[in-house]
Parts: structure tokens; C-alpha cells; sequence
């Protein structure tokens, strides 16, 4: 073996994150060598310093510096919508599409079989205690429109019936932007179930 | 801004990686905060380290934890040949072949106009330096087989014309294991001009 174990080890590091094989693994670890000490040293700092500085909102459970986050700590959100989210960087994506003011509950996971991923590893309970807080009307399920994403939904929609709070889930349909021709069998097919009366002078298109 | 600036720091520091874009960077970010803290220390450690015990060899220039590294230190090798390659991870490719008992020499980098690598980003120098050293008598320029790769093969020929040692290139032609009908016409057209006689009693086919 001609690999240093320095590097070695270094390979086996970055091969750990998600997305990143071995080949990958391979060509950053080089590139770390390569580039200015600062550089190298830099990202090892940075990651240092954000688990350091960085922990859950014990509100909504977003990565955060401070508690409660920016959003549970603005007076001006609305706290009587919650949206329930998979992960932070779904939260990230709806604060980017603006127009929401309500507060956030991050899951931080989702059912997924395949990955043994269980309802005892999503803590539900977290989510039931924050939805049944006073205050709390409407909690919105905005998990991923997949299977794991429907199920995750129908478990916490279980959880949350007691709660009383109103619960709903996003929209499903042909996303704004797209073409029809490039449309999945699945997308179309359901665009066509949930279609919506446009004349409601007529028949609701539900009973033709 | 909801993302906390320890957090988007580390997502710039992660995007400077070579191939990690902005997604890819947000998702290693988000990844390296929700692992155990053990796991994200761990790859910022393993940067340290390897940036703290890695230097290039002084005789072959490859990363290595001493000096001369493993291979130039091995008196097994035979010190005559002189693969020259481009870049670490072609000598580890050399070596995981088998086969070469010789030593090598990393150019660190390639010629590339595109990329604003020239002649004088090479430490050319230091190749002919090396190369006209007593015992060595054969220099093979292993650069890549493509545009980049063959510029600079050129000028290192030129480079190491007057050392007196035998110039060579690696054979190009069909990849072993390759199917014809997959090859791109640069390869059929290559392997066809540099075309072998296999019945040495006809006429050589560079004469057909």
C-alpha cells in the first residue's frame, strides 16, 4: 500500500458523507493536500466551529445559534400555523419561496423502511406536544410528496388527531413552471383526480 | 437570512471543494450537523492531520508520511525508468496494476490554456533535474491521452531531449476489455493508424 495512512484515513473520512464514493473520497482528499494549508484548515474549522456554535431550536428543532431560532423568536410570525417539515433544508426552501409567516416544526427524518427508519426513531411525541400547545389552529404535514414522504404524513396525522388543531397537507398536482409532456404517469394521474370545478356555474367535474 | 452564519460558513467552505456545488454543499452541511458530533469532529481532524504529516517526496514529489517516500525509499525498485504522471492518483492507479517496479515522478498538474496552466506552473525544472540524475535511463511521460495530456507530454520531450535518457509514451489503442462498438472514432481512428503486425512473414500493413 503506497497511500500514506494520513491520507488514507482522510479518504475513509470524506467517504462517510452521503453522495461521496470512493472515488470522490479519492480526488477531495487530494485536492485538500493540494490546495493552501489555509484552505484545508479552513474547512476543518468551519465544521469544527458550526457544531460548536450550532444546536437544534429547542422550539422547532432547526439548526440554530441562538434559542429560540430567528423564526420562533420573531414576535411578528404567526404562531397559530405550524408547518411541519422532513428537514431543515426543507424549511430553508419554503422561507426562500417567501409568502409563509407561520412557525416550523422540523421532523428531522422520515419513515423509510428500506433504511430501518421507524416511527420510534421520528419523535412524534415532540411534534404532539408543540402542536397542543395553546395557540396552535392549523398543523400543515409538508412531507415529501413520495411514499415514504405519504407515510411519514399518515403516521403524524394519527399522532396529531387528538390534538384538535386543524391538520392539512400541501397541494399535489403539476408543478407550476413544468410541461405536461414531461410529466410522470404518477403526477399527471393525480393532477387529473384532484382537477378543480373552474365554472362552478357547472357540475363539479367530480361527479362526471 | 434563516441560516445561521456558522452554518453558512460551512457550506462556502464545503462549496470550495472541487465537484461539490451549492446543493451538494447545503446537504454535506446539514448532514455533518445532524451526525454525532464524533463523526463531524472526526473528518475535521482527519484534514488536520493529514495537512499536518503529509509532504510531497522529495525525489518523486507523491504525498507521503516520510522522506523518501515508500517507493523511492525501496532499493528493490529499479532506479533505471522513470514513470512521469500528471497527478498522485495516477501513480496509485500504476501501482494498484502491478507490473512496474520502476519509480516515478509527479508533475503535480497539466498543461491546460483553458485553465490558465502554463509552462510556468510546471515545475518542469525540477523533472529534468531528476531525470538527468545518474542511473536513470528511461523517462515514460504517463500524462493523460487527451489534449491536455499530450501538450504536455510535448513539452517535457522537449524539456528532456538533451538528458540523453530513452523518451517514451504509453501505448495507446483499443482499452482492454473495451467493445469496439463503444469506442469513440478517436480511439477506433488511433488504434487503427498504430495498428500491429501479427504475421511478421506477409508485408507490415502500414505498407497496405
Amino acid at each position: 500500500m503506497i497511500t500514506p495512512p494520513a491520507l488514507a484515513h482522510l479518504i475513509e473520512e470524506l467517504e462517510r458523507l452521503p453522495g461521496i464514493g470512493r472515488r470522490s473520497a479519492d480526488r477531495l482528499a487530494h485536492h485538500l493536500l493540494r490546495v493552501p494549508e489555509a484552505e484545508a484548515l479552513g474547512l476543518a474549522e468551519a465544521i469544527r466551529d458550526a457544531r460548536a456554535r450550532i444546536r437544534p431550536c429547542s422550539r422547532c428543532r432547526a439548526p440554530a445559534e441562538r434559542d429560540p431560532c430567528a423564526i420562533c423568536g420573531d414576535a411578528a410570525r404567526d404562531a397559530r400555523t405550524l408547518v411541519v417539515v422532513e428537514s431543515a433544508r426543507d424549511l430553508v426552501a419554503f422561507e426562500a419561496a417567501g409568502g409563509y409567516r407561520g412557525l416550523y416544526f422540523v421532523l428531522g427524518g422520515r419513515l423509510s423502511p428500506l433504511e430501518g427508519v421507524t416511527a420510534a426513531d421520528l419523535d412524534v411525541a415532540a411534534l404532539v406536544a408543540r402542536a397542543t400547545e395553546p395557540g396552535v389552529e392549523e398543523v400543515c404535514l409538508a412531507t415529501n410528496p413520495d411514499l415514504e414522504g405519504d407515510g411519514t404524513a399518515l403516521l403524524l396525522e394519527k399522532a396529531l388527531l387528538p390534538s384538535g388543531a386543524r391538520l392539512t397537507r400541501l397541494a399535489r398536482g403539476l408543478p407550476a413552471g413544468g410541461q405536461i409532456e414531461h410529466q410522470s404517469a404518477a403526477v399527471l394521474a393525480e393532477a387529473f383526480a384532484e382537477r378543480r370545478s373552474v365554472a362552478p356555474s357547472r357540475a363539479a367535474p367530480h361527479g362526471a
